[in-house]
């Protein structure tokens, strides 16, 4: 099987245009929105031109299938509101091209597939967390996006093209190509990680409730600030979470919303999103304890209430033994000795994807660590890396 | 002179039904919203039926005139995004009274107004500012609320009643009833607060920007993360300002902007204002050098930027002492041993006549302390006690 890097980058160059940010190469490509359902039918139309048969789901997930069996492979091609040209469109384009090469060499059956909303616009890895079957689609379809539309009317717009569902049982496994997302394989100069396992998630919103009140009038021993609250949980819980934590556990406070916002008011109420991730699942649990407690015990102090809104949680994933040495073997082939085996960081829809069949994952370097910002990019030697061992991994499987 | 406390309390709930929150007696009358126009064109008609000249400036702030020279009376009646019921509205309905009063009893003459945006939601204080020439109106015309509109559009809502300049000379002095919005007149059971000066406020806008990033594989010894530099501004700032501070002084962090705002991306940027308020000037220039070293240090110390915007400064303001005294002498004859002498922490519409001719500010107590807020209220026999401080005050001017 021979892929042509050329037809991969100018598929991979043309799906940047919709939702391109016009800063450097990023894009504005929600999932549902103008720009990406716009790609998703341009995808689709791909895909039949490299003789795959289109199905959407109701979810708004796009295959385009070879015959069954087949090895399914891609990733998804929505985006965060300020995200990059590379962040999931990668693993679809390079699907997409080793889909036709295999179909060129006359086997073996590639399948490609673009999830929808991995960035999370209503939930996070919704598209493949639907499809697996972890979450139902009614549960979901309630969940408004930050401007009050919900799943249900958004999925509207790409309802013409619903095929209905795809059975997942057509398919021997799954790969996913992604960006590393993260500084490891730039900073030793490599070009491929071949992923062992992805870290587990926790993510829980939290809202402090205290007293709104005027800010010129209120004396601060007489106060009851949200906001204070927030800034001395923060504190407490970076303290308390040094004894728990190795050099790869990530915490993050990403999303603040103080009520009602006014410069001139005593803040009455703040919610905030809380987020974790581990490659262990025990420290996660460890981590929940602590920052629940953090919590409460702050809000006790400072004479707020708190609530914990519902957690989302996805436990870590080890990846297919045969899928991941057939990357390793394909990796010393394409970079002999600038490949690494490492955890992931990140999510992905092979952490939902895995709950239905063997799966796998590979990396490439992230210039700067940078994504998630219009800033994202890579070489495209390495991109090109990325496709080869892909096409190295399939024809020895 | 006889005010009538029935008729001072009718029209008191009526401006109320303009931009009723329906909970509790709350009001959302922001400046120039469709409420607060409606209110100002039922002001405008009630000060015609008390005989008073209607005039309305450029700025939307409205005038019951009598013939000069007279004393002016009044406060605003816009309110915050989330008011009360009285924050503003007493004052102008207690001098409707007062001036009507006056007029049957042939004397003195009281004329009244209506400030426009005292709540700042295009600036702080604006209609006052703006009239004692503090601030020229063009230069606050392009400042544009959240939602993007600009003062200069806002203002076209009142365009049709506007009559021209009100010129300040035709007044002998201004006095102003508002409520404490504080807990002391409630807290010590007295029903009056003679105003002797009101605090000076800085605030100046802080953006830290540091590294947007994705929260699952930015290690955290690599993060720059603007939501964190917020945190250790505010902790550090906390301590440093214990020195430096009275029991009566205030700082607050009211508003906070994270961007991108996103519970898996690290925050890149946040904006949020810092105010602060004390009767010292001395001292209110001390906090402002250690607020910009604080923001200095601790954004030099995370690898952060770090820019301030333009800082807003009223310096404290010492009360007129002949309409101190008046004040003084009508809260012994109506509340005697119940009323203090007391510094105002809030900003008034006062702090701006101040500049133009002697004025003087009465309190009454604020249940609770609870203001800017839906619960915001007052009993109703203080309000009435305040009416009638203010009448027995012009008697003897």
């Amino acid at each position: 099987m021979k892929v042509d890097a050329a037809r991969f980058l100018r598929d991979l160059h043309e799906l940047r245009n919709f939702g391109a940010s016009g800063v450097g190469k990023g894009v504005v490509r929600p999932a549902f929105s103008d720009a990406d359902v716009a790609a998703r039918r341009w995808l689709a139309g791909r895909f039949a031109e490299a003789g795959l048969r289109v199905e959407v789901d109701a979810m708004g997930n796009v295959f385009g299938l070879a015959d069954a069996p087949s090895l399914l492979m891609g990733s998804h091609s929505d985006s965060q509101p300020e995200g990059g040209w590379l962040d999931g469109a990668l693993g679809v384009i390079a699907a997409l091209e080793v889909a036709r090469a295999a179909r060129e060499a006359g086997g073996p059956a590639v399948s490609v597939v673009s999830f929808q909303d991995e960035e999370g616009r209503f939930g996070g890895l919704t598209g493949s967390s639907v499809w697996s079957g972890y979450t139902p689609l009614p549960e979901v379809d309630g969940i408004a996006d930050h401007g009050g539309l919900t799943l249900r009317d958004a999925r509207q717009a790409l309802g013409d093209l619903v095929t209905g569902d795809v059975n997942p049982a057509q398919f021997t496994g799954f790969i996913e190509l992604h960006i590393e997302q993260g500084l490891t394989l730039a900073a030793a100069g490599e070009q491929i990680g071949v992923v062992d396992a992805i870290v587990g998630v926790r993510q829980i919103p939290i809202t402090l409730t205290g007293q709104q009140n005027h800010a010129g009038t209120t004396q601060m021993h007489l106060r009851r600030d949200a906001f204070q609250g927030l800034s001395r949980f923060n504190t407490t819980l970076n303290d308390r979470l040094r004894n728990v934590v190795t050099p790869t556990t990530v915490w993050t406070i990403g999303q603040v919303d103080l009520h009602p916002n006014a410069s001139s008011i005593v803040p009455g109420r703040v919610t905030f999103s809380m987020q974790w991730r581990d490659g262990d699942a025990d420290r996660l649990r460890r981590m929940e304890r602590i920052v629940r407690d953090c919590a409460e015990e702050v809000a006790g102090d400072m004479g707020l209430g708190v609530e914990f809104g519902p957690m989302w949680e996805l436990e870590p994933t080890a990846m297919d033994t045969r899928l991941r040495t057939a990357l390793e073997a394909g990796a010393e082939t394409v970079a002999p000795g600038k490949w690494r085996r490492m955890h992931s960081g990140a999510l992905h829809d092979a952490t939902n994807v895995a709950r239905l069949m063997p799966a796998a994952m590979l990396f490439v370097p992230s210039i700067g660590g940078i994504s998630h910002a219009f800033e994202e990019d890579t070489d495209e030697e390495d991109l090109v890396a990325g496709l080869r061992v892909l096409a190295e991994a399939v024809a020895r499987l």
